[in-house]
């Protein structure tokens, strides 16, 4: 009996597929996409007799995993990469990075700087990200235009910006510009609360009520340094985590970006109320924050995935690189090389945020009936030879310089490394306007 | 007066140039070259007016710097590159890589794994590569195959294999190899006892010896694990470092590598004897042996190069890489982020580095005299816009993929990111060789 091939939109054929959810890496495998999403995986032979796709995409030397997700960037301040640099952070924050911010804060900002950063991150393979910054309208708009898929954090603290004037009035732009984008299809809002030392209580209890209303999640920076915990012990006699605690905010809406510096106790608290974490080691290390212990919270088996933070303190946004420390910290601080091996790490960086953000039945894995956000490795360069193990070099050898395709939704975004429809000549003028600002408000 | 133009070999004009020996990063300025060494450097206009080069490339977008110089590495290993990961030491090395090593090391191996290496290494914009594996000739010739710069280590220690039978057989066959290559302007040979607990005091006796008799630096494994340190306290109620004090080694051509596990007294001992050490973290994380006290060690005036150890510990041949991590951990570790700022992880990489070798009047910088190993790192991609400062660029946002052009002793080795004569076809066959011979022994 023959049946006739099904039209799809397009099938990729790769030499290895790491699904993510299934434990072996598949080999000679094709994925079959309509409509943006996924509707078979199953090997070359059989996609050839039972799908006749519109368009046909074969990585002969290709890793195919799903998109990666930042789960914690601050995407537009991409335009200032490197100002200012091996600086103590107070120094960092109030003579370079403050200072720009209240001299070019405006949506023009947030767009070009998030265009930038959605370029940078698309070509790296990342096809999600969790942004916290300014002007979400904006940002959404960037991330649109790209057809990146984002989580746009609806930005709330006491303090005063072009943009917002307390918190209240940060809450009521971001809910404003969520309503706008309600029906995108790849455009998602969360709470974004700062961080417990420039939010104060009554707003923490508006962003819970909200949360639970709308079902979002609430994306916060949390124990990054030990000031920060010395502080509140002294305004008021609390930890943060415990403060935040008893304001009801810990569950597993909970995304604790950074989580450095936590008791045994702490960790116990993230991991019984199902607390997600973003974990960020290249910014941790730059800023001098520290190293979180992350052996011990997989341990617990609290959700981590993984993040940049910004351009402004990383200098990449770049999650290969993210995975590649990740790993390397966890084996050298615990002292046991065996732990987090690399399945773990791509997990971090795909359906662990994904399920951080609330969209684990959408992305995050490469299954039968989410959304095809794909990223294609090519692993045949002179760097990767030989290969005995595609995982292993995806997170030990490969860079993002390494990424040769990605898709969002079934759309090509990037297309043998090139960025499609390139938007280079567009970003540029902008970039080097925003330069020459920058430069003279640094110089200043 | 108008003189007449001299005609030189070649000039390069880059946008931005960094010595290392001068502090500032200088613009628009040259570099002329002839006969392999550096005659000039000076402004570009200045450049145009003095001298005829027979050949002229200008680097509009680029930050020109002295070749890397890996001070660690065992470059055949890269046959090995992710053979086996995320395992206990002794497990990687006893079931992994020294039955792999037992069943298939023959100077062919050597020959063929070194070349894969120097590929890798030359892309990357290393020139040069202390190295220390057996049959010394083969990794030798593959340098000189390269044009690459090599310090060949004359290997020893008291493990029989297909190579040697004991530590004076080592010794006896690498001096031979010296001989060989006495007159080779590129390649060097120095001692490399393999480490402490593999080497008996009578062949660390004749090493200090061969080192005084010839002026050779000696490169030697040292307080890795702390069970390197543990054992040795049990074996002979010392710590490895004061067992090689007295026996007279630490001096200033001692180049101590990874040295991760140091009290103070050790860190003093290194500093007053004018010891090297050649800092390996990517390994030292990978391996779980733990991070060294980088920020310590150089406020202590030591004299610190960079390593990236084998592939098969790493998995990547990239000082691009261990630059990054080395200052995100002297800072992250230190709690100071000021520590170690982009021009002195630079001069690790580089003029550091070169001094350990006994080669700083050499390599090492762009200096007047010096031989011309340079690298040009591009800076116009958009994962590098906007650039305020090349030099943070290099070390915070570049990677080896950004490297575009590589000359050893003014020979041309990499154009527009090309390896040149490309090796590649040259390559694969024998690299697919090697794969499948070891994926037969690591099944087995």
């Amino acid at each position: 009996m023959t049946t006739t091939p099904k039209i799809i939109d397009l099938l990729i054929e790769a030499r290895w597929i790491a699904t993510v959810d299934q434990p072996d890496v598949l080999k000679n495998h094709a994925v079959a996409i309509d409509q943006g999403r996924i509707v078979d995986i199953l090997a070359q032979n059989d996609a050839a007799t039972r799908y006749a796709p519109q368009q046909k995409t074969s990585l002969g030397n290709h890793l195919l995993i799903p998109g990666l997700i930042n789960l914690h960037t601050h995407a537009a301040m991409s335009l200032m990469r490197g100002l200012a640099d091996d600086l103590p952070l107070m120094d960092w924050l109030q003579k370079h990075i403050w200072p720009a911010e209240s001299a070019h804060l405006s949506p023009e900002f947030v767009l070009d700087g998030t265009r930038l950063a959605c370029a940078e991150m698309l070509k790296g393979g990342i096809t999600c990200f969790s942004d916290m910054y300014f002007f979400p309208d904006a940002a959404a708009s960037a991330a649109a235009e790209f057809g990146m898929r984002a989580m746009i954090g609806i930005l709330t603290m006491e303090f005063p910006t072009a943009y917002a004037v307390d918190g209240d009035d940060y809450l009521k732009q971001g809910l404003a510009a969520r309503e706008k984008w309600l029906d995108h299809p790849t455009t998602h809002f969360c709470l974004a609360p700062h961080a417990p030392y420039t939010v104060p209580d009554a707003i923490f209890s508006q962003v819970l009520t909200l949360s639970e209303q709308s079902n979002m999640p609430i994306h916060c920076h949390i124990h990054e340094t030990r000031q920060e915990i010395a502080d509140s012990l002294e305004l008021c006699g609390q930890r943060p985590l415990s403060r935040l605690n008893e304001l009801g905010l810990l569950g597993p809406q909970f995304i604790g970006v950074h989580a450095v510096h936590l008791d045994e106790e702490e960790m116990q608290l993230l991991a019984r109320n199902g607390c997600s974490i973003a974990h960020c080691p290249t910014s941790n290390l730059k800023l001098a924050s520290g190293i979180a212990p992350l052996a011990q919270l997989h341990a617990l088996g609290i959700n981590i995935g993984l993040g940049t933070d910004s351009a402004a303190s990383n200098n990449r946004l770049d999650l290969f690189g993210e995975m590649r420390l990740a790993s390397l910290l966890a084996k050298g601080t615990s002292g046991d090389p065996s732990v987090l091996p690399c399945r773990d790490i791509l997990r971090m960086a795909t359906l662990n945020a994904a399920k951080a953000l609330g969209l684990e039945h959408e992305i995050g894995s490469i299954t039968i009936g989410k959304a095809a956000d794909l990223c294609a490795v090519e692993l045949d360069n002179i760097e990767c030879r030989p290969c005995f193990d595609p995982l292993s070099h995806l997170i030990n050898v490969a860079g993002r310089e390494n990424v040769s395709h990605v898709w969002v939704a079934g759309k090509c975004c990037v297309e043998h490394k090139t960025l499609l429809p390139s938007p280079a000549n567009r970003l540029e003028p902008s970039i080097a306007l925003w330069q020459n600002k920058l430069e003279y408000c640094r110089k200043a």
